[in-house]
């Protein structure tokens, strides 16, 4: 049986969340749950529902990292938080994997430093999911790891980004694509430009140049881009949506009539909301630390905890990756003449 | 009256749109419009139109820039293309302004080089306006023309773009927000580090770091960056709301009951299209050229093309570039001995 960590002190409604999206998951999926945090407050709401015979444990971990903490600061002078203890746990081999919808600085910077990196990963990257009108979604990397880029970077968060749609999304071959401003190759900036050659020198199926508007058509099942690009995309799109909600919303309360069409429409307008809910792709991986780190929205409810602990135990059995760590030894290999100064 | 130089041939549909476009301008705007293009075709169209006695001239020019050709090449080759004279006829003082649904590039590179530069800027800028739930629109300054910019361009970005907001959307005191990852100053990549300081020493209210979810709430009046990710953020809001309007109509066509409820609701539906139609807003200006150059979508309707002859006319009237040259030079005699390697 595979076992998570769980940061049970890291969303803004934790532990309560979290304590429920552990029995979900352990009811459902046959996961093992460990709740990492403030033992009395961890035990005191798991008190609240029913789990008896659920592979679900406590943790003690007596710290604990807000929002507001700057990463670096936490990381010297919270030694005990709930989101390091919870990688220590992996760094031991108790946990294969760990979930936290807490500060994703600090839970980027923790599982970096303590888990440690992925034989021939440069940098960690964040990955997300995007909905799309073809169904699977199109994963994007970096979301905002990494703001300044080199293009190895990004070659490699084309690699590991192709592994992971493949083995979460049950892609067959993936398209991989490069966000930049046009489709012909010359159209981008100096870091696409320079890593077009890369990209095509590794073992993908490298499509060339995606445009913005491409991300939710399913053109590509993997979408590169530096950082700070892919983070503005990812904001842009749930601001976006939110912002289309309140619209129609207001356009819907206008009159008696639309109000009556918006009730016989109120199961379609769910139907959307789902397919456009991002707690249901289980929260973005952060590709390339040992062990599977799946960092979630701090606004996650029950249901996106317990779809990231689904998403942590897929990563960790389906060998993500101890597939990443091979093909960049055959890629790095392969191209080792022409590539001497490419870190390793 | 002012007189704005319409390129004939630019669009999805030309001439179809660019003429209609034009009669409802000169019929409701009181605007002299030049319809620059063959003028066999274009003639062809106006006559199957009512405009006696409408300010409505045709300006002959013999070739035709296609989305398909390189900007560079077309400026080198097609020296009577009805863009070029558009230009043209703004830099003999003939019209005040263009509005082109043509090669966005050849346009950019064609009013740069035809029409000059506004003394002071370095390098044009395309502004798009964004619709928020405040009502004003947000302007986002780059979102295309330049892709590797430095924080000297993006300080003239910012203030082009808040006089084109006061100017345009009557903003008092607009709010400028830098495009980041994070509100915190500290966070970001190297160039808005960079840049912070320089937009803090500008004469505008300067807000600090906007992030992506911030461009749809009307949390900023003017939104900066560079214009890869100013293209991107554009480009994935255009893209998600296509998917959006589709996925909306798969789940209304569900079921009858959806089928009625969508028929009664259709008026919001309307309502919400029309304010996330950016055609509403008449096109992405560039900023910094002399004369105003209005860039409209390649498949921009006649209502597109009139609200763009609109916005080219208060562009024109608002004395928007004696304004941008003023501003700039009153900050660069006051910055002068901090910042001597500037360009000007």
């Amino acid at each position: 049986m595979l076992t998570i960590a769980l940061d049970a002190m890291g969303g803004d409604h934790a532990p309560k969340a979290e304590v429920e999206g552990a029995i979900r998951a352990a009811r459902q999926l046959g996961v093992r749950v460990v709740l990492v945090g403030q033992e009395e407050v961890v035990r005191h709401e798991l008190r609240q529902h029913e789990h008896a015979g659920l592979p679900i444990e406590i943790h003690h971990a007596s710290e604990v990292i807000t929002m507001e903490d700057s990463a670096a600061k936490a990381m010297r002078t919270k030694r005990d938080s709930s989101i390091r203890v919870a990688c220590r746990l992996v760094r031991e081999g108790k946990a294969h994997g760990i979930v936290s919808a807490g500060n994703t600085g600090a839970v980027m910077a923790t599982s970096k430093m303590v888990q440690g990196m992925v034989r021939g990963v440069e940098r960690p990257a964040l990955a997300s999911a995007f909905p799309t009108l073809k169904g699977t979604p199109a994963v994007m990397v970096d979301v905002g790891a990494n703001v300044d880029c080199s293009p190895q970077m990004l070659a490699q968060f084309a690699l590991m980004g192709e592994v992971y749609s493949r083995v979460i999304f049950h892609t067959k071959n993936p398209r991989v694509g490069l966000l930049s401003i046009g489709e012909e190759e010359h159209k981008g900036n100096d870091l696409t430009k320079l890593v077009t050659p890369l990209l095509k020198s590794l073992p993908i199926n490298f499509i060339g140049n995606v445009e913005g508007r491409d991300v939710y058509t399913g053109h590509a099942d993997v979408i590169v881009c530096d950082g700070f690009v892919g983070n503005v995309a990812l904001k842009v799109s749930e601001g976006i949506v939110d912002v289309i909600k309140q619209m129609l919303k207001e356009s819907l309360d206008a009159s008696i009539t639309r109000k009556i069409g918006a009730a016989l429409a109120r199961n379609a307008f769910s139907d959307f909301k789902r397919r456009m809910d991002y707690s249901e792709y289980g929260g973005a991986p952060l590709l390339g630390v040992k062990g599977g780190t799946i960092i979630c929205h701090g606004r996650s409810n029950a249901n996106a905890i317990k779809n990231a602990i689904r998403v942590a135990a897929e990563f960790a059995g389906g060998g993500i990756n101890q597939r990443i760590e091979q093909e960049l030894a055959v890629w790095h290999e392969s191209a080792r003449p022409a590539r001497a100064s490419t870190a390793e």
